[in-house]
């Protein structure tokens, strides 16, 4: 990595232009002994000299944030290279980084290039989500988009950047034009040259899956960490000793926190990072398709948005909204069918083993020929309508909206680890499952069921079927589906995660809208703050949620990292509300249990931001604790306000937020095996008014693992004065509901 | 290839048993010191002494044909190979030739075997097709059904041989069982090993074209030929210098004619044969998929039926229904609206290059974008109304059924060659196509109009739009479609002829079956006798037909040699007559003509046998050759009955059809490019009726390359003794229409 030219930023920041846009050439500045790369400059003098000390290239552009505390610089350096580099509050945050892409059978996009224009604007809007973590969205950046051309090829490319007062985002642009009509991606060259040797969140790149969990350490650390964080999943494909996932969650020596992902990933492979751990520099790995490919693209085209998330204070990285940003707005004119939705399901008594989804023991069945009415029920069904009919009156008595029922559609018996085709039809039940009688009886209890479609990564099977089983859906009163690719994708090559795969991910959000049909999709590739484009998109898997509690668990700092790492992208279907958290006492089969305090379960529906919330656990167990259960009752799926109280990645995270369209506010908490007291202050709550708090926390005998269900419920009255100090157990913490007294 | 054990097949043919069914092991017939392998042996002493002098194996059943002039043995020889042979009239056609398969990471199904049980049936139905050449198909045979156990594995696998007539059919069968439930086939391994150096009608074996001109050749001079044989085409992936694909014709020195094939290729990859070339041993090469896999298995599965016809009768080949009686009857109730169908298209301009596909002359278009109303017009659009009109009504005043028109929907600029994935959405006509006016308007006219899907290979994008398309041709009153899979598929790795590929055309059948439509499927794979199953694919290509004479050409022989090779698995939608063979006088950019004559290209809807025949000239050309157009428009395109008059491959054929439900019968004949006098009886006529022959048939001084327009038609009258002797101008040929004088 050439960094040699990386510029002292402090200089750069002095020469700032505002913006403008359409500005010419003005070749006329330069003396004419200067060489042809230096064709256009347009800065003073004192930059200009800076760059022939340092002796070499050439182009330069700058942009600051609207709050000026971040500057980036964009340098065609000597051979036509495009870098760009980047500053927060005058302290490198990325060295001199090469753009650019390697293409299949044709002149590479990363050098030969001589910047042809720079367009810059300024960009200012706020603007309403359907659902999220607050009311209001600010989109403000200043955006500086640099024209590339390439004279070998006479090729144009544009790299836009995008400033914001909390981070970058930047994409490559491709216009329509003669020399570029369709290629393909043999490698996008996209670099992060980091400051130092950072500690780092990370997971295993992998084009299969994302359920790794997550490693803490310094990136000089990842390739002797790799073999061991590398474990075994269902699907997985990882491809390089130092191959790293995003979102990336870094933090430097100096504490400066930063967090590197992509936005709007659209009909484009999703990005991992590779390591230079020699150079601390990141660059861009595509997701390969079956012929290692990494995309297809035609023109006009883009790239998805990179996006660099930076601060000093680790709780504005959970309060960003850069990527959100970044996506486009909704094209969808009627929204009023997409409402957040808060739900139990007949779920964790499978994944924990103590019952089936599968209604026989059969190992090989095929779905056009078995007649299930002929073959021995096996007895541990759970998805049947009387054990259906127990989950629809506990919500419906505890107000909860839905009821998610796995198991209910025949093809179980042998749908995982077969790479078979037609796994599953999406619309047949088992017979014990009267999806008629069901459907009229959560009707008239006012509840939704919500659809399961398993696909086991048979992508054809599934788009094949996807019109009637959402037309199935619609009959039967389901506006919302969990899907799930279990497995390798069949057919076999492709990845989860490559561009077929992207592609087909937003193909049914869009077959899903036009049935106003809400998805949930596990499994599926790590959301890229798509929900703004496609609202409908109302949950995602993509990493280790609560199941792997029952897998042998969760680390116990898992929802300490999770927010800064996968959270950034959007909203995790997390299934929280693990009550009973030793697996044994119900199947003793399982040694598994869950690293976590009851209490905390309760403080996840707070602090892992999901308009979709499910209360995970068999509702035997609830009614075991009917008190502890009032807080999931209580707290709010959709929010006006939400504020980061503490945070520290791996450490603790404590938010506060207000529910929308009320005055009540809800606080979570939650800290690592090593336990804390947080110290918190109730200000943001509105002055003069009274609330009464109710606190679920640990018990001070609390243990994640020896006493994980010593939780205490009290109340007290507050203000925005009040200030709490409050206990979280090693692998706790808690939840306060804040009512406005009446 | 061990083939020392071949046995004498005259001294089976004497002992060969009875069929019976499910006969027990008889080991005590075995005298103790035999080795184990010889545990089950049920033959006369003859046999077992002529094994034992042959120092070897094993288990043996053998099997005859119905009228004994086929013997097939099969044998278990040491090391537990299975293995079979086949005798024709006591001439060697297969010597002992291994069966099958290597699977992946598991062991393989070559070795080890025993033989478990040995079923025999005999089989003796005649059905009626939904159209064909023939009322009636009588399927008889003699069936042998060897199961064999892998002791290593304890695994079962079945072979099923039938012994017709003309030939034989076997199979694989994998009954449902504990140690093999899905498994991947990493090779078939079904030998195919033959008695001699065989003059042979091949072409390069392909995973993604059969778009070769024929080779006729030795088998020992594939190899040296191979590189010139393997032409350009849009997708080709070659994969060996002695591959060859089905159907293979073969003639012996000794004067037998042999084919191979496969029949019902159903849910697995197609098969090529890979030539060991100094023992003259065909082998079984499947189609590979993108990781390169050749197919997955789920029990109970089949495989498709390998077939051999034999005859020393080269006009037997033609005649055998063993392809289509090896396919399952189909179960469609209502086969009504299936209907052979006689047309004229909007093709044969754009094939030639006088007019265009596309609208304009944009070279990157996207579907999604583009306002066709806005671009400016190529002028040279051939799908117009207006012209649509005058096929229309020329079809109607001459009493044809339908009307192709290709290039009517948006997408054709940049369509090709590009591997874009939504590159037709197949409802979208050009603003110049009115459909619901032409809709109209066929209709008024009694005309059908025929749909047109051209795929690009974009398989996944046709199975989003099926139902859609589907819908919009049955709103529009289209029953019939012609598919297209020009270039390679998409998503890049699959082929043209893999498992997944197979089971898309299927699908598309199926579900167009929903729909009533008929299915023409271009660069599809090879039919193997599917009509019977699915009589709604009235059509494939699958070879190069008329389109290549707008290319470069076809060798004159080509239509003699097709018969024999292309056309044992199904009808081909050739397009014949074409009466301005010369390209240039209507496009001077185009050299390329017709290697026929014009009375060829009449005989041709006789030779070329297809439900769905184009008369594929445009109107203005046969509006100039009236009195030789009058030949399409009496020819039939459903039979009764067929007879093969006279037959060689790669030098003449000529045919005999009785139309369907008429006392009238056609007559057709080609030659190759040295011409000849064809010397014909007409004792196939009724016996005592008279009838009107019309010839068409090349002038003396006729030849397809310097006067191919030179025919002349007579009329005379005759009966059942009438004898005829016509002549074929080198590349030409003579049609014949016999109409009961009334």
């Amino acid at each position: 990595m050439p960094n040699s030219l990386f510029l002292p930023t402090m200089l750069i920041d002095r020469i700032s232009r505002p913006a403008s846009l359409g500005e010419q050439p003005q070749a006329q500045v330069l003396p004419p002994a200067l060489p042809s790369t230096l064709r256009r400059f347009r800065r003073g003098a004192l930059l200009l000299c800076g760059l022939l000390l340092l002796g070499g290239a050439a182009e330069a552009e700058d942009i600051q944030s609207p709050n000026k505390q971040f500057t980036l610089s964009v340098n065609v350096q000597e051979g036509g290279v495009p870098t760009y580099s980047l500053t927060y509050k005058g302290r490198p945050v990325l060295k001199t980084s090469r753009l650019g892409l390697d293409l299949k059978n044709t002149t590479a996009l990363t050098s030969g290039f001589t910047q042809t224009s720079a367009e810059r604007r300024t960009f200012d809007e706020t603007w309403q989500p359907v659902w999220g973590e607050s009311k209001n969205i600010r989109n403000h950046y200043n955006e500086l988009a640099v024209t590339l051309t390439q004279a070998q090829t006479n090729r144009v490319m544009r790299v836009r950047f995008r400033v914001f007062d909390d981070g970058l985002g930047f994409r490559y642009e491709f216009p329509q034009q003669k020399g570029l009509d369709y290629f393909t991606i043999k490698e996008e060259r996209t670099q992060f040259a980091l400051a130092g040797d950072h500690k780092a969140f990370w997971l295993p790149g992998d084009y299969d899956t994302q359920e790794y969990s997550t490693v803490t350490s310094r990136l000089s650390e990842v390739r002797g960490l790799m073999k061991a964080a590398t474990t075994p999943n269902a699907s997985q494909t990882p491809f390089s000793p130092t191959g790293v996932q995003t979102p990336l969650m870094l933090k430097s020596q100096d504490g400066l926190y930063i967090n590197i992902h992509e936005a709007a990933l659209i009909d484009y492979s999703a990005m991992h990072l590779e390591l230079d751990d020699k150079n601390m520099v990141l660059e861009s790995h595509l997701t390969p398709d079956a012929v290692g490919d990494k995309g297809l693209l035609q023109t006009p085209a883009n790239s998805p948005w990179r996006t660099v998330i930076v601060s000093d204070k680790a709780g504005d990285i959970l309060l960003s909204k850069l990527v959100l940003n970044l996506n486009e707005p909704t094209k969808f004119k009627d929204v009023s069918w997409i409402k957040p939705v808060k739900y139990v399901g007949v779920w964790w008594e499978m994944i924990t083993g103590k019952s089936t989804w599968s209604y026989t023991n059969q190992d090989n069945i095929k779905l056009d020929s078995i007649d299930y009415r002929k073959v021995k029920p096996n007895g541990t069904h759970a998805a049947n309508t009387a054990h259906v009919k127990e989950y629809i009156d506990f919500a419906a008595k505890h107000g909860l909206d839905g009821v998610l029922v796995e198991g209910w559609n025949t093809g179980w018996e042998d749908w995982f680890g077969k790479h078979k085709d037609y796994v599953f039809d999406f619309v047949t039940p088992y017979p014990d499952f009267d999806v008629q009688e069901l459907s009229r009886y959560a009707a008239s209890k006012n509840m939704k069921l919500i659809m399961h479609h398993e696909t086991s990564g048979s992508v054809r099977n599934y788009e094949r079927h996807l019109d009637t089983a959402f037309q199935f859906m619609n009959k039967y009163g389901y506006n919302a589906v969990k899907t799930g690719y279990v497995g390798d994708i069949v057919p076999l090559g492709h990845k989860h995660y490559d561009q077929w795969m992207i592609n087909h991910y937003n193909y049914v959000l869009e077959k899903a809208a036009k049935y106003n049909i809400m998805v949930n999709g596990h499994e599926a590739v790590r959301p890229t703050g798509l929900s703004r484009t496609y609202p409908n998109l109302i949950g995602n898997e993509a990493a280790r949620g609560t199941e792997y509690e029952s897998f042998g668990g969760n680390n116990a700092d898992h929802t300490t990292i999770l927010p800064f790492t996968r959270l950034i992208g959007g909203p995790m279907d997390y299934t929280p509300g693990i009550f009973q958290t030793r697996i044994s006492t119900f199947n003793p089969q399982n040694n598994s249990f869950v690293h976590s305090t009851l209490a905390r379960q309760l403080a996840l529906y707070v602090t892992m931001y999901s308009p979709l919330q499910m209360a995970a656990d068999m509702i035997e167990h609830y009614n075991q604790h009917l008190d502890a259960f009032q807080f999931i009752k209580d707290v709010a799926v959709d929010w006006d306000d939400t504020r980061v109280l503490e945070a520290e990645p791996g450490d603790y995270i404590t938010y506060a937020r207000k529910a929308k369209g009320s005055p009540n506010w809800f606080v979570g908490s939650t800290c690592d095996e090593r336990g804390r007291t947080s110290k918190i202050d109730l200000s943001f709550l509105e002055p003069g008014k009274k609330y009464v708090a109710t606190i679920y926390a640990d018990k001070k005998d609390a243990h994640y693992e020896k006493n994980p269900q010593a939780y205490q419920i009290r109340k007290q009255n507050v203000t925005s004065k009040t200030k709490l100090s409050q206990y979280c157990a090693p692998g706790g913490g808690y939840a306060i509901s804040l009512m406005e007294a009446k």
